[in-house]
């Protein structure tokens, strides 16, 4: 096979904040390349046992002006989860905002500290309607 | 496994061009939805014989006012090639810039029609540095 897909890369203003935030769904560090001259490091996650996970997280020590505080010219992350109520519930323990409820037992969606957009995905069908999903509010875009 | 990665996404502002140029690569498309209510499609294009490697191209069919023209936020998509120097060739040869050349024998950068970063990578041990190659300029960021 001539192609192979390696990862998806995003840019990171906190390193810290954002492999706390991935390790939220379950994603773990898989490989680290902390490079001194060039002052950045190169963070890599991944989803246990699923080859072909990888995300790329860039983090430059001194920062990065061009990072715009939102964008549309990226899309999204998507990971599928075995309880999207559970997933949703965990992180909201942990401070994150459900910006997209599961309203309908199988889609949410919520920011990283760098507002890149993770959308999950309930696997198999859909989860019976429940409170507080079915009636809580949207929050801004995703 | 509680946790499956299923896809990123990019939102493309011409469906047909960004089909194009990803089929450049070797991608195939393997599911298209089509929404005639909400006035959107989405394109799914995967590696062939490579589970977990789709992209979803977002084409809103009424334009997107939230595309920028270029983005710091997201960072790259990444590929796996066999012949990075036949690759970045090919490209070239279908109005493709190299905005990073393989100077190193090792990595490319370029941009889809919606300037979207593609990383490529040349699978296994760098090849031999070669013209035009080796000399040829950078153009623009990636």
């Amino acid at each position: 096979m001539a192609l192979t897909y390696l990862h998806t890369m995003v840019r990171v203003r906190d390193l810290d904040a954002s492999i706390a935030f991935y390790k939220l769904f379950g994603l773990e560090e898989t490989r680290r390349y902390d490079n001194d001259g060039g002052r950045f490091t190169l963070l890599f996650m991944s989803v246990p046992g699923q080859e072909n996970s990888h995300i790329e997280l860039t983090h430059n020590w001194d920062g990065d002006d061009g990072l715009p505080s939102d964008s549309r010219h990226f899309g999204h992350l998507a990971y599928g989860v075995d309880d999207i109520y559970a997933t949703c519930q965990h992180l909201m323990d942990n401070g994150v905002t459900i910006n997209r409820p599961p309203h309908d037992g199988r889609m949410a969606f919520v920011r990283s500290p760098d507002n890149i957009s993770i959308e999950l995905l309930q696997n198999g069908d859909p989860l019976a309607p429940a409170e507080p999903w079915t009636s809580m509010g949207n929050t801004g875009h995703w």
